[in-house]
């Protein structure tokens, strides 16, 4: 029984893949990011054709390449993590086996291909491999900012919903569909476009009384903007307020620095005490 | 005589239908709110003609059930009610009967379809069958923001319809109905899509006066939007602070101090009785 | 000499067309504000052509019925106002002529129908005859608001500029006459309207580094919108604040009320005088 | 040796090119932005055809004027200031230098001509050349609020390419290129164009599972979009207040006091001196 010898050899691997303190742990790490960047650009240059029947060898080597890195990956994460079923069933865990399996199912399936847009999940890395802390701290406000204002969201996309069936029902009787407004989703969809202020103009309402309506619609769209807007300013500028506090003209008899808090009792610059009595009787 | 009995059982019926707190009231809110979508839903697939000429008896047949349900839980909420009136001529009682008449005046009249639309609004019911009192809040906040922002909100869209007009006369002048600028009131439908950002693109401009007039509406729509969403953010921000109160121009007949909270009887300033009849005067 | 006797009959017309009072003063408004609302509607008639066709003598003279209207009602409100320089030159002044003359240059020179367009702005005295004294306030407001943010906008329409004509240089180059950016104009015209988001879709980039530098665009020109937003919501918030005071913790020793203005000596509710120490030891 | 004259011939001609108190240098001032403008207009009309084939020589004629008097000027800045390097490499030393040479390499290369996009940027220089400080000054605090909200700007820019991408690959698969998809790298410029609200429409999905990807799409980006106002917003807000400062974590090692202003050298709770660097190791 050797357990010391085996914890530290899969102590060093975790120590390699899960931290970025030592220099292989970071080389390890831009390896990773440099390898998750190409396999999205791997996929992409796939789907242009041109590029493709030119170079589909090239680029099918490459993705075996990718593929069998990220299997390895995988396999030493589990292996070296105290947890395997924690790290699993987690977020990234996830992730990385959606983002490695997808060559392998091809020979099973064809048109699996729709998991190969989850590797670029597998960009959120990016957030701990560089460490950037101060970058999640924003991430984890907006989050937290979101979250607050979670059921004013709701309200608002099902108020949105039910505009756009309503409209979309009122359009299709409407326009018809010689005009483009061929079924009440399709109009639905129409409404969504327009309240939102896309507008493709693959669809377009023609008679008059279409176009009336269209504008309250795009007017409604318009003014509605207005509401998660505000919610999200609100919100910001509440949490900002913690970050704050509130200052005042008050001055240090000693130094003359002003500013201090409305609270303060002693001088922010030179430690001299103030006087509160001289605050209150200005 | 037997009023009791005939009390409860027509008590027992209130209950299931307006309450969701016995197991039988649940079943029925649940019942209901998958029928309210279904019947959203075979509204839509009746209109995609692909659908409607396949399954067209079985939409036929559901479309039926589901008007003869709506129509017993209408003629239930009028019996079980203690004041049918009330119910009759309230928000969700006009939108009940809306919702169950259509397939009875298909028989009168052709194209009284348009009347399916008002279904989508049965949706509002969710926030009272799923006892949603928090969105409910919510939504409550949102439309006393709308409120309090009301003549804001009109002067907005007078000087959205204002600029529309003029804006929409200029272009039908400058690009004539040689390049889709029709006539003037589709020349003023095109500066609404234009000054929302919808921007369809079934016209635009081609002359290059006409594009440079449209850059102007363009640039003048996109800071427009910036007028509702100060308005609604400056509102939500406001509501959210419980320690500032609305004062006004009342004066105190003593001492002349101004600025008194909306509810005061009393000078903040010097102690003296406000004259509550001189501020409703001024 | 009868001065009072021609001033009287003067006043007197002076009190209907300007003021709003009389019975003969609201018979007035209401007239002119429907005969304001008749000649937009009859300047959009004529320019359908389906309707023009078929009933262009109607509308020819309902077009001389309103400018006679018009004509009388100018030269009243010259011969009765105190001092008609000032009038004839004011805003509402140059607006009145402008909207009255077409149809008499309509004679001497064909196309002065832009003129026709001004109309629309006679829609403003709707503020003054129905006396919309809220309404007119918040104009005011807004108007101020603009006014205050008038270095902000400018700044923010100059870098919006700036930012086209490069950016416009640079897909001319890149996607060149061919594929719809015929001229350096028309691609700053094509990048004004994708900045503001607008996106008619007229001319879309084709080639991929077009479609590069117009993904740059869009997420500029996405994310500038957050500055005038920015902007007015700040100013707004900021005004508002003259109508708010800020209140603390303090309860009154005899009634109890709360939420006192932060420099209050009496109690607002029962006249009680507030123990200004109470406050600060808290 | 005549330093003294020689330096005031240089400093003469300092005074003209480079401050603006002098008659001369107001003088030249006015004909340096006549001509940066027109040089913008030149290259403009240029892309014209119509215009370029008729006016060819005298717009020929034109930018060599132009290219000649900005050489001479170039080369005056250069002689005239102290320390010529500095110039040289400054911010609008380069684009002056850039604004300068096309026409030369043009003798040289071929489609040099994106260079003339530069001259652009020279407009820049109206903000020194009218000394509108006050436009300077807004445009700093514009871009102080940037800055200070960058960390936010830049997880929210990277939120929308993550999900360009996902949405990019995912519509691909489900439209594909029979509906204009092409390739997913065009997927994804299509899912900006969407996100942002821009809407083309040279692309719109078809199927009716494109079109239901499609709507989510459109009201995330609708929904996105409140994140940088309320960002921009609360950071103006914000900064409007002079009463406020920013306060840290660190705590006091005497009273355990926190929320320390950023460069407070005393606790403003017991005036202990605090430790600079237990803050920063922190």
């Amino acid at each position: 029984m050797k357990p010391t010898n085996k914890r530290s050899w899969r102590y060093r691997l975790h120590e390699i893949i899960y931290e970025a303190d030592t220099p292989m742990g970071k080389l390890f790490d831009v390896i990773l990011l440099i390898l998750i960047l190409l396999s999205i650009v791997l996929v992409m240059l796939e789907s242009v054709q041109g590029i493709d029947t030119k170079y589909h060898e090239i680029l099918y080597i490459g993705e075996w390449i990718i593929t069998i890195f990220f299997t390895f990956e995988y396999i030493a994460r589990i292996i070296t993590v105290k947890k395997p079923k924690a790290y699993i069933f987690s977020f990234y865990g996830i992730i990385d086996f959606l983002s490695t399996i997808p060559l392998y199912i091809s020979f099973l399936f064809a048109g699996s291909s729709f998991l190969l847009s989850v590797r670029a999940l597998r960009l959120l890395r990016v957030f701990r491999i560089l460490k950037l802390a101060r970058y999640v701290g924003e991430a984890t406000k907006l989050r937290r900012a979101l979250i607050s204002s979670r059921a004013k969201i709701l309200v608002f996309l099902f108020a949105v919903l039910v505009i756009a069936v309503i409209a979309g029902t009122l359009m299709y009787i409407i326009e018809g569909p010689e005009n483009g407004f061929k079924s009440i989703p399709t109009s639905v969809y129409w409404c969504i476009v327009t309240l939102t202020t896309v507008g493709f103009g693959d669809i377009a309402p023609v008679t008059p009384l279409g176009q009336l309506l269209a504008t309250v619609i795009m007017i409604l769209g318009y003014g509605i903007i207005a509401v998660p807007t505000g919610i999200v300013s609100a919100e910001y500028t509440r949490s900002k307020d913690n970050d704050y506090v509130h200052v005042n003209t008050q001055s240090c008899r000693n130094c003359g620095a002003q500013r201090h808090r409305d609270d303060a009792k002693y001088c922010h610059k030179c430690g001299e005490e103030l006087n509160p009595k001289s605050h209150i009787e200005t």
